[in-house]
């Protein structure tokens, strides 16, 4: 029954997906007597936690009850008052808690402060799962630079398009309806100029009921973006155009009176650990890269990215002169090459989607 | 019941797989008062078809019992003589047929010659199951052509090497054992003469406990085989080398009397209907094309292929001059690319094996 419960505060957790960032997904559950007595999930930054939202529902039947929570309870005073404090106030007996944050500002002290109170804490319970769930909040509290997914959609042997550019469409309307809730969980999404120049494409989340439209990042060295790009025209979402100081400096206030971004690294050439440090500074916790095959080929070279995500069609395009999903310069040497894991195969309408991870295989 | 006793006689026609060519898979199970008491499988051609082994494991039993018989049982005298007779004579009672045999000599004779002697034919149990079982002999009866397999081994970006031409090992051990058991399945294994130069390949089934060697069949339009290639000096396996009348007839002799057999096609380039076309004459009933690039889009371009194994390893490579598992010409035009469906997905070890087939999707 304890494992049900925690599964169920994981599931609840989860509906929130997309729209908790920069916090945490969390989900809570209240038992009392085997009977479901209150429960909730965190839904966006600034609102209540999993817990309050939880004790709420369950009103005074929480004193002695048992609470199933996914992340430790906070303990400190952020955007709303600590959780372990409620907690206690409303009188409960015993709380699993299937992970403790990674966040140094809580670590352990939440679990403390209701041991205190002479809460019993049980910890661990379905952790892998819960460490799961929040993956990329985990790796931006770390790292300080948002959790990167590579996103690519190809015929079985990696093309995009055939010799004769013809790219619409290899992979199904399904697979591109889920592409679009990849966007909208994600807090960024990042193409190269070259993209724009090409597709004048808008970047949007395009999904039923509406939803959370990305902050649209291009990476153009000579700020070749045009005035006309969709882009920059559509009002949509912000548009954020990193460049270097080699760009012309009228074009800079041009992108910007139509409400642009523009940021100027420093370098040469904008490099990737760079650009992800400045993202991570401006508390986007995701970002998603939609390439095309060169800035796929930098964010592989540098190996700044934590997921890939592929959509493959049940299709083979050959050709020598067809586009690949990754081009640039690559991975000469195999050993080289960053480690991948499966994480998951899908199969969605005849195409098949993989997602896999960094780590060692 | 009915279909646990038909599953296990298509598993034990399973068991034979890769053995029994030119021959179709069978299995039969016999069952008297739900007692199990014969079972057998079509295990080499010339040798007693399933329903003879499992006739003879039920001796006087099988009178009065029922059989289970993943194709229907033969009516015409080829290497051996006609099952349905021997059914017949030992005096079953039932026959469940999944299939009919699509070979015009049988095409329900059999199944009629069982009604006439008074036994209950049920036709059509499993017939999915039972169809998919021998695809490869249907493709080979109805065409006269073997089933092509294109099998193709890759990172997720669809590179068989890195740029500067590193390729071993891209996929994992358990792939390229799981391949080698492709090889054990096939008649024949084809090459083009560039892998022959480049790799020297030996194209045998190395599996524990010893294979069946495919024929090999190299395309080479100008009979660049070299003398001492493995192919032509191991004497493992027969070695055919498919080339034009542009070769050079001292070449042509030298080869020969290595031992390879020298097929010179009446056209200046070598089209790969011909060549299927001939290894249908000489009943290779199933060929395994392992590439590279430039057969696999020859292959492709000619959709003269049955089915696509890909091995899809957890990397990257990345490059724009990294080779491609399929190069060459390439389909031009999306509407044109054949219509493929997935018909499996695995994992093996850390890689991930599909299989498609061709169909509408």
């Amino acid at each position: 029954m304890d494992n049900k419960y925690m599964q169920m505060a994981i599931e609840l957790a989860k509906t929130a997906k997309g729209q908790t960032t920069p916090n945490p997904l969390v989900g809570a559950v209240i038992v009392k007597n085997n009977q479901l007595i209150g429960f909730g999930a965190h839904l966006k930054a600034g609102e209540p936690h999993a817990e309050r939202h939880a004790l709420a529902m369950a009103g005074k039947k929480a004193e002695g009850a048992t609470m199933y929570v996914t992340l430790e309870p906070c303990s400190h005073h952020g955007r709303t008052p600590p959780c372990a404090d409620a907690v206690i106030e409303a009188g409960l007996k015993k709380v699993f808690v299937a992970t403790t944050d990674p966040n140094p500002k809580v670590a352990g002290k939440g679990i403390e402060k209701l041991k205190m109170a002479g809460i019993e804490v049980v910890e661990g319970l379905m952790k892998a799962e819960a460490d799961d769930l929040n993956k990329v909040f985990y790796h931006f509290i770390q790292t300080k630079k948002p959790f990167v997914t590579l996103k690519s959609a190809t015929s079985l042997d990696g093309k995009i398009a055939t010799s004769t550019g013809e790219s619409q469409w290899i992979t199904s309307e399904e697979s591109r309806m889920d592409a679009h809730r990849l966007r909208h969980e994600h807090d960024a999404i990042l193409v190269g100029v070259n993209t724009v120049l090409e597709d004048d494409p808008s970047l949007t989340t395009r999904i039923e009921g509406g939803g959370k439209h990305p902050i649209r990042i291009i990476l153009d060295h000579h700020l070749k973006t045009p005035v006309d790009a969709k882009l920059l025209t559509d009002n949509i979402a912000p548009t954020w155009i990193f460049t270097t100081v080699k760009a012309d400096k009228q074009k800079v206030g041009q992108l910007s009176s139509l409400g642009a971004k523009i940021i100027t690294m420093e370098e040469e050439e904008i490099s990737i650990p760079s650009v992800l440090s400045y993202l991570g500074e401006m508390e986007i916790s995701s970002l998603l890269v939609e390439g095309g095959g060169s800035i796929n080929d930098s964010f592989l070279r540098s190996g700044e990215f934590q997921q890939v995500v592929v959509y493959l069609a049940p299709m083979l395009i050959g050709g020598r002169d067809a586009l690949s999903s990754f081009s640039g310069i690559g991975i000469t040497s195999l050993q080289d090459a960053p480690k991948l894991s499966v994480e998951n195969i899908e199969r969605i309408g005849k195409d098949i989607k993989l997602v896999l991870s960094r780590g060692v295989n």
